[in-house]
């Protein structure tokens, strides 16, 4: 009998106790013995709740029981959790973790102190919800070097998108639809503006590199620009729009990013809609990689982390190497990124046509039937470039980067 | 540094040792340490070839060298892989494999000698190629109780259904095609009738539920009778035709087939075209997730080798655990499986409409403007009730089973 202890029980968190009962059988037939919750802790109580009586408010009884040998986080937030979290590896518990905060800010430090205490911490759930993608960038690509990691990672902002291209409606009535469906938060700043995705795809950079990429670094832009009339435009063009969390090695600089781009049917995230999330991985010997799932929702995610929990109850002496170092990953500069935009200018085609030509060459106009506009998507330019010759213009309406 | 010797320098194998050579440096950053190749077994001399001083044609020169520590074997088929693998594992070295039929047929005596040995025998290799699929079913999605395996498993035929689909073409001269291309063997039994997939699902539904799933048990239909006229159907319905090795669990029953199915725009699969593999994974806790990428091919089915050579090697003295028992997994009898059927009948509707509606009750009718037919869409009913009622019919055209 192995015991764990779960910190908080929020929507994650009942939803591990919840997959530890319901599945009871099949995990202890899966670790050789059964796994038994023995605290929950929660600010609250619980009364009625049929595991009330685990629950406690002091995470010293926990930490200080040498019968926990496994410890559940699903806090959130990197405070008290980082506390929390570091106490119990020292005190050589192994911990699984759904939380994204404390893995991108901790992550390298957590898997250290896991490493010399020969038990485990484990992160399936931060990045993807119940997608199996942590563990096979860190146990199976092994064999590649990783050239590129795109991500749709935020099930909110690929809800609105969604909806935004299947109603064609504008952001804001669906960004309120989603928050009365509980899709979206009453602050969604961190969905919408992709401090979500950011902290997501430094986590799997800094797997798919072994050094530490502060998300800090990352160039971050959301979704709250997009509007309905850029999705007509990429309807005409066959395409839809995602936000993208994403890394590319170039050389041997790392450029990493959150924005939308306009991708087209080729791309295998195209038809990731709704809460779903995908994220495509190339490596230089397997090619194209995807992997599809459900990136959010209580029993999704707690499947990943009870994943976590079975692995760290199959290696309790066993630390099962994760490489990731505290050395800093320098990104490069996302102003030397190349790329292709979309752009929308103000203004018809006799107004734009000719300074369009002088400032990128020859470019692919699209019509989507909109009047008093003219659009166009360039050639790959540098980022820094773009922006340089956008402002010249003077009149940019939107620009979107493009994928294909 | 350690050492390793790769059976057999066919495509497979000259790939293994393509992936450890390009990648050397990222490859001994994430072991800790350089793997060096020290012998190819092959019956044939490779005068020219950069590793010719490495190619042996002894397998005892391998099996009794004690600095071996990681045997690769990319031979293919039982005998004599089985033989060598066998004693690898008994001579204390780890194995890696993309060998399907060995897997299939003896992973679980191969399983338990590892376990016995404390070593290691991997097999990311032999279920869609590049694809991680092995490693999360067996350490990622453990929390859950799967209750269904879908998959796009084999490349070849995948290609010539989407062929068939995207040129309107006949079975018959896409196949050529195929072969001509090198896509498809000169006898191409293996891929088209089913048999190949037929492995691979043994393998997953083993996997999935830690029992030995012979494959001669499950039933297995190619797709040499599909034809143009099926696909225009497929198009008529939104749907395309692919043929899936799937296992369902229905209750306490386990269902396995391998058959083509008509699939809608909503399947995870339904964008999986050309050589490329898909496998949808549903659980009860996570819901469903889809992994994709390349099924076959040199470099990403050496990849996922080399992936499980990486890990083979962080895992010197280590096994981890898999959990597949020599015990027998009854498969249920597909004949009380439920299913809809898509069905083709010879004559007009006038001529079908009344006995039609008699056997089935309501149907969904299928115009696709093709003369001197009807054709339908049954509600669920069990495949032995269907066989027996298409009999009575008699004059069935063709049937596809309809997973939407």
């Amino acid at each position: 009998m192995i015991k764990v202890s779960v910190l908080g029980y929020g929507t994650v968190g009942s939803g591990v106790v919840e997959v530890l009962t319901t599945n009871k059988d099949s995990i202890a037939k899966k670790v050789g013995q059964e796994i038994e919750v023995k605290h929950i802790l929660d600010l609250r109580d619980f009364p009625g709740d049929p595991h009330e009586a685990k629950v406690v408010h002091d995470f010293n009884q926990i930490v200080n029981d040498d019968e926990v040998q496994i410890v559940v986080e699903t806090m959130g937030g990197v405070k008290p959790a980082y506390d929390f979290v570091k106490a119990s590896l020292e005190a050589g518990k192994s911990v699984c973790t759904s939380n994204k905060e404390l893995v991108a800010k901790h992550g390298a430090e957590l898997i250290a102190i896991a490493k010399a205490k020969n038990i485990n911490f484990f992160f399936e759930a931060s990045v993807g919800g119940g997608i199996p993608i942590i563990r096979p960038i860190n146990e199976c690509v092994t064999g590649d070097v990783i050239e590129e990691i795109s991500g749709i990672l935020n099930g909110t902002t690929n809800y609105i998108l969604s909806k935004m291209a299947s109603e064609g409606a504008q952001y804001a009535d669906v960004l309120k639809q989603a928050q009365d469906l509980g899709y979206a938060e009453r602050n969604p700043e961190a969905d919408v503006e992709g401090y979500d995705a950011c902290r997501k795809i430094a986590i799997l950079t800094s797997l798919a590199y072994g050094k530490q990429v502060d998300f800090e670094d990352i160039y971050t832009e959301g979704i709250t620009k997009i509007s309905a009339t850029d999705i007509k435009y990429a309807k005409a063009l066959g395409a839809s729009i995602k936000i993208f969390g994403s890394s590319k090695k170039v050389g041997d600089k790392i450029y990493a990013k959150v924005a939308p781009v306009m991708i087209d049917a080729n791309h295998p995230l195209y038809m990731v809609n709704d809460v779903f999330n995908g994220i495509f991985v190339k490596g230089n010997m397997v090619g194209d990689l995807m992997f599809y799932g459900s990136g959010a929702g209580k029993l999704p995610t707690a499947s990943a982390v009870v994943g976590d929990v079975v692995a760290a109850a199959k290696n309790l002496n066993v630390n099962v190497p994760i490489i990731w170092d505290s050395e800093k990953l320098e990104l490069a500069d996302i102003k030397e990124a190349s790329q292709r935009f979309f752009v929308r200018l103000s203004g018809d085609k006799a107004a734009n046509e000719a300074k369009v030509s002088a400032a990128f060459g020859n470019v692919d106009v699209v019509d989507a039937g909109i009047d008093c506009e003219y659009a166009f998507i360039t050639s790959a330019v540098t980022e820094g470039d773009f922006a340089k010759k956008a402002e010249e213009l003077g009149n940019v309406v939107s620009r979107i980067r493009v994928d294909f």
